[in-house]
């Protein structure tokens, strides 16, 4: 039997979905899994992903490095936001950064109990994807939305993830979240910022003129490195 | 303000949505709000839905003709199943029947605190399109999905509701699901049937060989009825 490719919306319906002997793939494309993947390519050595605010500043009080975003912007008193374009930073290589987001480290913590947890975004797609056929598990796309609601960019890259995967033949892609997301991404592939531009994360970034935070983040392969979760962190796949 | 239109998947992400303001569509297509606009179009008198087989029982003991569905089948000792085509015989005008599926009866009772609720399907497009334009009320699309889960009919469905009623002009559609669920059905318009072939309701359906049955529930306007509930029955608008 092959193994399944499934979609879930939102952080909310997850505890539905069977995911204990499942790979969860967490996706926050704007913008805390494409930062994400960018601090690791540009050489950060681990990232610990919390829930909320007040563990962010225990760990900051702790002298840890600290990046902590809600509602779109940098929360005051820390050392980083959300926008990829931080992460690029030499004086970051070998670091290690404590993230706290609005929505994106939230859907981390709700696959805590998953067999495997790893980000996704279009900055690590082919990479991600790559790994993912390797590993001959079921997989969840776990979309981290917008405070519980289902988002455009997050099934869009859900969708581009199963299409990739659909075409290796190795899995079965026939769940209806699957199918649709699918088809979304293969309408929209063609020119993702145009198609992204009516949705409402697209509308609340551009509001705080950042076109070209979201212009990166739709950018595949930008970032071709594989976090996942070890203990609390996460590391790039292949890191010594 | 123009009055707005947002999409919820699945009843269990309802209670999310502020919606005591709002009128409810409940879209079940495969079968239960096609089977119910079927009957009222067919002289039906009223549908009383149930969530329970235990309420069903309960007003089958006291003689009311009694339509219940579980796992796509009609249930065993109950009157009537969930096929739009049992809802057309003359013997039925001017009865009332209690109506308990599988999802559509639940998203029914989930939605019960909206300001109203009213029923969707294809086949009552276009003359639900026009009540709705005319209510001057926020809409939320509630896709009773199935066991909770996304489903594509029934979205696809949303999305035809939207898109019609984005033409009017009158509306704010730029919620997230909305633009998903419009994208979807403008792809899948010219061949709806064909669509719908990997969905898994469909391949649940055609194991049952209910492809007439899904033929017929993907028919726009087969059945033009406004249903809204009214105390606990449903209705047809214009009714006396």
């Amino acid at each position: 039997m092959r193994n399944t490719i499934e979609v879930c919306f939102t952080p909310h319906s997850f505890p539905l979905y069977p995911h204990k002997e499942c790979i969860v793939v967490v996706i926050d494309v704007l913008r805390a899994t494409s930062s994400m993947c960018t601090a690791l390519h540009y050489g950060v050595e681990k990232i610990l992903p919390v829930a909320s605010i007040l563990e962010a500043r225990n760990y900051q009080s702790k002298g840890f490095l600290v990046a902590a975003e809600r509602q779109a912007q940098r929360v005051d008193g820390f050392d980083l936001g959300n926008s990829p374009f931080e992460y690029m930073k030499p004086e970051l290589k070998g670091k290690i950064i404590v993230f706290t987001t609005t929505n994106g480290t939230q859907a981390i913590r709700a696959a805590r109990e998953a067999y495997k947890i790893t980000i996704g975004s279009f900055l690590n797609l082919t990479a991600l994807c790559e790994w993912l056929a390797g590993q001959n598990k079921n997989i969840i796309l776990l979309c981290a939305g917008w405070k519980d609601f289902f988002n455009l960019e997050d099934t869009l890259c859900a969708g581009a993830i199963a299409y990739k995967l659909d075409q290796t033949g190795m899995f079965e892609t026939s769940y209806d979240s699957t199918l649709a997301s699918k088809a979304l991404y293969e309408l929209a592939q063609k020119d993702l910022y145009k198609f992204m531009e009516n949705s409402s994360h697209f509308i609340r970034l551009a509001k705080l003129n950042l076109q070209e935070d979201i212009r990166f983040c739709l950018k595949p392969d930008s970032a071709p490195v594989v976090p996942v979760m070890e203990g609390n962190y996460l590391v790039p796949v292949g890191h010594k």
